[in-house]
């Protein structure tokens, strides 16, 4: 299981969760696509495998593809966060993490994507836990890698990602497989509600973006080497 | 002046603009010490000529320090903020250039420093622009940036510093004075009102440094090389 995890993506045929699952795919994992329609879903898995022909990926129903691992990656726009979570309630077991990568950038309304809107809970992830069945725990991360670096096969990816997450044993198991990806390194940010800030990193990376006409990532300076997760 | 520049420090005689104080002295800017007293700001000042042979540093009231150059520097804690704006009132002319570097940590009201408060205008740094006089205009930077870092002689720093400001051109002339320290690169993050992501790095930090027991700064990955400020 260590060694080829099953890593499930909600959402897995948008920009981030296709990105993923690509990078994910590369590094030896089986991935199951999730999507509200299986035809798209399947098509997704269809073109992973013809990018990545070592690919073990299938596509699923976002509720099929739940069930394929204990951790389950989150990966839908803000917009359709709360409809997304609606739809698992009756998928999600006690036990299971979900792992939510949702960024409530205010274009979700058709404000700026450099600007963000407030969640009555204090950010999407802690929204996120309210909406989870009980026993199901909400871990924060990925907001700030970007698609489109995700996406382009010959960008090398050098960048943290913050991690939130009220157990330290719950985020070592979502940084395993971040780690996966080379080129990021999985950081401890603390507990759900940093998600706070964590989130609003990507608005900020939108805008240094839009000056450098880059894809800017975050790193951590000063922490100390090798894996903090033990 | 670009050589050798004046930078006068508002609270001057605490962590951060010590610290500062101390590098850009290394540096060889000469430093304006502001403080609430006279007497304080006359003894860091002979504290930093002591500790760096070469300083030139003044120590003054913060409104005397205030007049000493264009660009002013703010450091005092978020709730120090409003009263030394207040007490700027009649020392900032139009053309100046205020520094913000008001982090809104929740320690200012005895919470805690990994959690922030909520500010009316968005941020400290819009709270400043609001309070200071017609013509005065407010870069907010150097949140990141750690005091314990800046004070201790043997620290190495190797990071980034966001600087967020409705004009680039007053942004340019923040980022060659941050840029005098050796190991800082300023970033251009976008208008003011991204002070409201800004400022919110620090307790972000500070919950890593608490997990990793460590001073940990920021960089942006992706940058392309050279100045950006030009």
């Amino acid at each position: 299981m260590a060694e080829s995890p099953v890593i499930p993506i909600i959402g897995g045929t948008g920009a981030l969760g296709a990105g993923l699952a690509r990078r994910w795919a590369r590094a030896g994992a089986s991935i199951a696509i999730g999507s509200r329609s299986v035809e798209r879903a399947e098509e997704a898995a269809a073109k992973l495998r013809s990018e990545v022909p070592e690919a073990n990926a299938e596509g699923l129903l976002n509720e099929d593809a739940a069930g394929r691992a204990e951790i389950v990656f989150l990966t839908v726009p803000f917009r359709a966060q709360s409809e997304n979570l609606n739809n698992l309630r009756e998928a999600l077991r006690p036990g299971q993490i979900l792992v939510d990568c949702t960024v409530p950038l205010a274009a979700a309304v058709s404000g700026k994507a450099t600007r963000s809107l407030g969640v009555w809970q204090g950010s999407a992830a802690q929204q996120a836990q309210e909406m989870v069945p009980d026993g199901v725990t909400v871990v924060a991360a990925l907001h700030t890698v970007g698609a489109p670096t995700l996406a382009n096969a010959d960008a090398e990816l050098d960048e943290d990602v913050p991690v939130c997450g009220d157990r330290k044993a719950d985020k070592a198991r979502v940084a395993h497989l971040i780690e996966l990806i080379p080129g990021l390194r999985a950081v401890n940010a603390g507990p759900l509600e940093m998600a706070r800030i964590v989130e609003q990193l990507t608005p900020m990376l939108i805008s240094v973006n839009s000056r450098y006409k880059t894809h800017a990532g975050i790193r951590f300076t000063g922490l100390p080497d090798g894996t903090h997760w033990q």
